[in-house]
């Protein structure tokens, strides 16, 4: 075997996986950001299923089960869970937001995708006030009138990180729209008072490149 | 702070990130593989320039690089690098095969994927042939004619698994063809001569799913 050949295949059980490199949330630096046009990427398309209009509160971190499929890059996934996080866990050029909401998806590969939207102080959102009754009624079925949280333009920055929860697993695909939408401050503190801050701390970016998908 | 957040953001350092379950190679049980259709997933489709038709052994694990692009499932990637592991890596309802090419792609935000390829004995393979002539040429180019390396009909099975070799790197989108290519006995004896035995063990397949993509 010649000594280039460095790998021990005799001591398998030596190779230690490395882990903690693609990790979530980062700083969104937008002067850095590689443009990708339609031939490279695709937009987001988000559907959300009429007939089963309901979120579901199962008491775990505050999450809400619903129903809805999507569309990223080409690809189909569904919608596993929301939730929220106070203050907000990405930064856009170092600017932090009051809240961020995280639409988790999964692909029948197992790929997880998260869509997730920064929230300004401003009008009140109707669709946060039925988020937060919900997290007041476990085990209770909600409504699931998504719109209002999701804004209309769906331009993103995209990157490959992580859970931002413990087991912090790696590769999830990450979609930060680039438009906001707005809560009321007195959301933000109905909400901070349920939940308790739930910020992760800022992770280095490492070698990894940050790709602005623009819809228009 | 209610008693089921139990996630503590105040110590985030005690996060220790867990790794090593969706690990590669895998074996790949075809009457569990779920079927995916055109409307799920897509085919791959494999380029080769044929203005940089070289590939070039920089001495490092016997891996070639080469130029070309790939559209997996939807999504652009440029090929990496080539190399060979003998015996297989991958077995198919157990059977292990003399030898497996991995082809390493990777597109624009850091995803990486791999096509592998295996390899029955049976008649000479004249562009595998070039790969060995290669690897005893360091720093030299060679002819890339990748065409009898690859089969026509590129069904395949695919999960998320790791890279085989440190730093094992998860999340790797694998798309094991499910035609094999042969090789002749004296070659698959010259390349255990040149590179040794390099296979990794199998590894758990926990809770993934193995999808199957047929051409036709």
């Amino acid at each position: 075997m010649p000594a280039r050949f460095f790998i021990d295949y005799q001591n398998q059980n030596d190779w230690l996986p490395l882990a903690g490199t693609l990790q979530s949330p980062i700083n969104i630096d937008t002067s850095l950001a590689e443009t990708v046009t339609a031939r490279e990427a695709s937009s987001i398309k988000l559907f959300f299923d009429s007939n089963q209009r309901s979120f579901f509160n199962n008491g775990q971190n505050l999450q809400l089960l619903c129903h809805g499929k999507a569309r990223l890059n080409g690809r189909r996934f569904s919608l596993v869970q929301l939730h929220f996080h106070a203050e907000s866990e990405h930064t856009i050029d170092q600017q932090q937001f009051p809240l961020e909401g995280h639409f988790l998806y999964r692909a029948a590969n197992g790929q997880t995708a998260v869509v997730a939207v920064l929230y300004t102080i401003g009008r009140h959102n109707s669709a946060f006030e039925q988020v937060l009754q919900q997290f007041a009624n476990e085990n209770a079925e909600g409504e699931c009138a998504l719109d209002t949280l999701l804004p209309m333009d769906k331009s993103y920055y995209h990157y490959l990180g992580s859970l931002t929860t413990p087991p912090l697993t790696e590769n999830v695909e990450w979609y930060v729209l680039q438009q906001t939408m707005s809560v009321s401050a007195e959301q933000v503190a109905k909400f901070e008072k349920i939940h308790g801050k739930n910020c992760r701390n800022l992770q280095p970016l490492n070698d990894r490149s940050v790709l602005h998908f623009a819809e228009k």
